[in-house]
């Protein structure tokens, strides 16, 4: 499966740590994709500032004048792949990675919408082809998959990606993160590495 | 079904726009609320410039010293019921909204959680019977049950109250809303009401 090519991959990751584990996860992220000849755009959003809210002259479609939202928002149409890290937080990303979607996947950037008779048709314009998320939860796999539906799976493929990119989605839940053990954590950064050098 | 105390009912609105269809819903329902004697804790996020990033120390389960995070966590423990009133955006509620989540229906809070050696027991704190979600969204229903997987509902039904009350959940999605009449969604406002009638 190794490609040759060149790839920009954009790296995302929303943890308020910066020594969690999901920071561990961006660290091996960004040193796997470089050591396999890609360019990386990476963003820890908590270390940066990123502000979540969406105002309402951007809900209205304009620029709003925020510029660390016009970088993302270049960077999210260049890139060739996309890696999330969060930790599940109520079966949903952290706000701050919430808020990421709501002010960098706007209209123009991630989707075009056209009106007709019939309601709206949309088309996706972000051009990766693969799109990973790495989460880590307390939320034993049984639960999070019967009770809970599988909220991320939902969120970040269905709702999210599907809707403005033809991307292969995969994952890996990184669980339970509370009572792991060391061994254990090393173990799981291999398995993330495995599967970037599975896909970049 | 009509209710004769008097209760305590926190409503909280996460909108851009402050003449939205979903302001409509807010008065509409602090409104009807008062009306029947209740006490409104009310909250219109954009507003009142809440912030949605929970910070290193709050995660850590420190106070962060944010006045209006404090008052946010005395009134829910408080609430006998909940009104959440929202966009549907990428399957979610708005950051703004999620961070509300993040930072308010903390630990100490919203639940209790006891390591046993078997990994962690939660209990729910919130005495709020019921909790209503108004939300606005542009997805036709076929698809946002079918696709989507519904996600509204597992978010804040199964995520978010299941874990920490033992409240019912009832809820009305108002769609189409960018295709709605001026007449289905003055309609609209009376079906809200007619659910907090019904409830409160």
């Amino acid at each position: 499966m190794e490609k040759e090519e060149h790839m920009k991959i954009s790296v995302i990751i929303g943890h308020p740590y910066s020594k969690s584990f999901n920071a561990a996860l961006a660290e091996k992220t960004t040193e796997t994709l470089k050591k396999r000849g890609h360019e990386v755009f990476f963003h820890d959003l908590y270390r940066e500032n990123f502000n979540p809210v969406l105002s309402p002259e951007e809900l209205a479609g304009q620029d709003g004048g925020d510029e660390l939202v016009r970088i993302h928002r270049k960077e999210i149409k260049e890139a060739d792949g996309i890696v999330l890290i969060h930790p599940e937080w109520w079966g949903q990303p952290p706000a701050v990675l919430k808020g990421w979607v709501d002010r960098v996947l706007v209209p123009g950037t991630a989707y075009e919408t056209t009106m007709t008779e019939n309601g709206s048709v949309t088309k996706g314009l972000l051009k990766a082809e693969t799109v990973i998320l790495f989460a880590t939860s307390n939320t034993p796999a049984e639960r999070e998959e019967g009770v809970l539906g599988d909220p991320l799976l939902h969120i970040w493929r269905d709702c999210t990606f599907s809707f403005c990119s033809k991307a292969v989605f995969d994952r890996i839940m990184f669980r339970v993160i509370e009572t792991s053990t060391a061994g254990e954590r090393k173990q799981w950064l291999e398995d993330a590495a495995g599967m970037l050098e599975k896909y970049f």
